[in-house]
């Protein structure tokens, strides 16, 4: 398979491999599905975070928007669903999430820094393998689909990099991000063998 | 003073007392605070749904526009929260929801035809309780957007009972209907001392 990467995604340590991406085309119809549950988890993280933290208004704000965004692409990613005749199911998450949210320290205000920079990368990441199946899935629609999804993924990653940096010191911020990065290629660095955005 | 109620709201038992509305008129600032609360809550209530049924495309379709609509009031909410100068605070929440989350029952289907009647509910006490905000609130700007709130309630609250009517049978639905908007109207028959939507 013949694979290019995109320039590489700041934030991560290790872009995705070439059998991530040969295996996520090899199962469009999975990882769509997969995609949707995502999407609704990544409403379902923004909306959290507005509970735990309803008096920080500017976290407040961009999360808004950051949510409704997500539910946006959820009812995309639906529609697709239901356009290719794939029923709503539910999956196995693999393991990344897990891994990711278990690196996020309890006592405040390490759990908001490492709330805010999880998901940073987890954006960074859906970022980048969303550019990859832009680029590179044979279905014209659904390549398309991916690259419009791509730019909202870039921009909440800097948004979440940015509530990070309105809140702590940026040394802080620069430190705790280069381990969880590397906690994060790590995660991904053998490929899950169910077919998932995040395997 | 003087009290106008609307037409009594298809669902609820008794209607909102002019006790109620004084004390909401008197505490507009806090009564907005709880309602930039309630509207973050209703997102997270339709957004829950849609975890624990991932699999009902009816139910996932129609509770992705709720929550997208919930969103958009908490946001519009905070708007006027910060136009007035009120900041974001946690607010203590009146005993209402609590007491309705009691009436869920665990076991399925069960827990699905409570959760969306509860759910029909306390749409309807909203529609209800704004549509007299906006009938009486003497600020014309908080006035009218209650009013315009008030229609969006009144779909979800169709929307509720619609989706409890797809899935459970009519009868069924009628007589817990019944039973669950007695324990509502139980639950808002001594006013709260603090003031809230729900109190």
């Amino acid at each position: 398979m013949s694979f290019s990467t995109l320039t590489p995604i700041k934030f991560l340590h290790q872009p995705t491999s070439a059998a991530w991406l040969e295996q996520a085309l090899g199962n469009l119809n999975t990882v769509l599905l997969d995609h949707s549950h995502c999407e609704r988890k990544a409403a379902g993280v923004a909306l959290n975070l507005m509970f735990r933290y309803p008096s920080s208004t500017k976290l407040v704000r961009s999360l808004t928007a950051i949510a409704q965004e997500e539910l946006q692409h959820f009812e995309q990613v639906n529609q697709i669903l239901e356009r290719r005749g794939i029923p709503l199911a539910p999956l196995a998450p693999p393991p990344y999430g897990a891994g990711l949210n278990k690196q996020i320290r309890r006592d405040e205000p390490d759990r908001l820094l490492d709330s805010l920079l999880v998901s940073a990368l987890i954006e960074a990441r859906s970022h980048e393998r969303l550019g990859l199946l832009g680029a590179h899935c044979p279905d014209a629609e659904l390549a398309r689909f991916y690259r419009g999804l791509m730019a909202s993924e870039a921009r909440h990653y800097g948004i979440y990099w940015t509530l990070a940096d309105e809140y702590f010191e940026r040394s802080l911020l620069t430190d705790r991000l280069e381990s969880l990065a590397q906690v994060e290629s790590e995660l991904l660095s053998t490929l899950h063998p169910a077919p998932r955005i995040h395997s």
